[in-house]
């Protein structure tokens, strides 16, 4: 069987961007009292319209391993896209990177303003742990808790924002390679290994498919920030979206910096291998993670 | 029966302080990599060491009037501070409203520095989440989902979030009443409410419990915020450990600067009068809570 995994992704990213858009209407749910205009039209930026909703795409392609592909796994999906895009709001920010543009069009705090920015990431981190509640997501509230209760650890202070705090602390500054794959796996590893293990576990794989997926995501994690760091060397900057070269101009600690563009393929290519025995047990279903791994490693932007 | 409510307000902010304590300790839990040491001290400078706890103190009383009152009140109790303390760190850069002291120390991003005051609010917001879902807080795992997606919905877009937005919105502009009632049922009164409604839910009450308490909270976050406006007006800086007159200078709507001090004052009073009527059908054991509403309403700081 072939699987075209960015095709793939691309389906699954039409319907996240639907589940995102009902989210992020005009009308007021039950507990809220007004949707303020201009910070809903902010956080529609910030989240509708570009992005290739890698993190919900494999969620949902690690569920369908496990044999559920429905709209409350698309749900959960979003819930997790609405974290990512918060947390690229929030690090766009003067304060921090200081970007004024992604995916090509003007970062949040440019079209809008700064405050406009911390807000509408503030109320995206919020929201995610609405959607993640709804009861389509899982039929068991004990299950939906867990998954709720897993994406904030992966999201916090021992996850992605501590990755972030630790990123900026790194910049201009020696940083040894086990720093480096431990900023990493928290900045950007703790949401992807996250996306493969809740897939697994809302699909209700038992705890031996949860482990595996979990390791899944961590090479996946891995994969998409060598890859990540290797476009920021070799790519183009209109293919990104975003200025190539920031990285080494920013002092960032990268592997790619530490140890060469020579290593860093040989370590991707080591990565994807062990992506595939690991797959191995679940025979030829699991020939869209396994694309999908590739996609990852191989991707130009 | 006289009740000393500082006293009990008190007693809840010691319990929710070492709750915050805990939760904020440095070692990492399941689900997280690493706590970062900066990150870490930040967000206990943010919710550690100081304020009344009136949220979470709320929430308790309303829970002790259905019979509850153990650690898992409290836990939910410090989920809810834990976004109480977020939002302040928020509001609080330069960004937004630039204050340099909070509760008589300097904010975060005074302590700090502005990407690091960015990042422990997110952190903290995220914290509420874990919190929120501790088997602790209930036995029922629907029973903790509704708290955590109720927190969700009065911190977010519709609710928190979306007051402040409105907030800044109406800086140096005429406002109407009914505009300034609704972003403060936002900015302030979502929280208040959800900490009555939570702890009655928490506490096991009847839907009809549930909707009394709910209507309570909506009075006490009326009242609390016409004292704040009148603090502002007359209140010393001194005591209220930052600088009065700051909404007037800063064109902020009130009703205080709209209908004046005198009909804000008896304002006051017909919602106090609201209140004991509401908690009159609960008997003696609705004592804390009258005298909780009373306490908020005449607060001198």
């Amino acid at each position: 069987m072939t699987v075209d995994p960015a095709g793939r992704l691309a389906d699954s990213a039409t319907r996240v961007e639907a589940a995102l858009e009902r989210a992020l209407g005009a009308a007021p749910l039950d507990g809220e009292t007004a949707r303020p205009e201009r910070l809903t039209a902010a956080m529609r930026h910030a989240c509708l319209g570009g992005g290739k909703r890698l993190r919900p795409g494999l969620l949902i392609a690690a569920g369908r391993l496990f044999g559920r592909d429905d709209e409350g796994l698309v749900l959960a999906g979003a819930a997790l896209e609405c974290i990512h895009c918060y947390s690229l709001v929030h690090d766009d920010l003067p304060a921090m990177d200081d970007d004024d543009m992604r995916r090509g069009r003007p970062t949040v705090h440019k079209a809008y303003d700064e405050a406009t920015a911390i807000l509408a990431g503030d109320a995206l981190l919020t929201l995610a742990f609405d959607l993640v509640a709804d009861p389509a997501v899982h039929a068991s509230a004990e299950v939906r808790l867990t998954a709720s209760r897993e994406l904030a650890r992966a999201s916090g202070l021992g996850g992605m924002a501590g990755g972030q705090m630790l990123d900026l602390a790194a910049e201009h500054r020696p940083t040894s390679e086990s720093d480096i794959r431990q900023l990493q796996a928290m900045k950007t590893g703790a949401l992807i290994r996250y996306a493969a293990r809740t897939g697994a576990r809302l699909a209700g794989a038992d705890p031996d498919g949860i482990a595996a997926l979990t390791r899944f995501g961590e090479i996946v994690g891995l994969a998409f920030q060598l890859a990540d760091d290797l476009l920021d060397v070799e790519g183009d900057s209109a293919a990104l979206g975003k200025a190539a070269g920031k990285d080494a101009e920013a002092g960032k600690a990268t592997l790619v910096a530490l140890k060469g563009v020579d290593w860093t393929r040989a370590e991707l290519d080591r990565q994807i291998a062990e992506a595939e025995s690991l797959l191995a047990s679940f025979g030829t279903g699991a020939e869209e993670l396994s694309a999908l791994a590739r996609f990852v490693a191989n991707r130009d932007r």
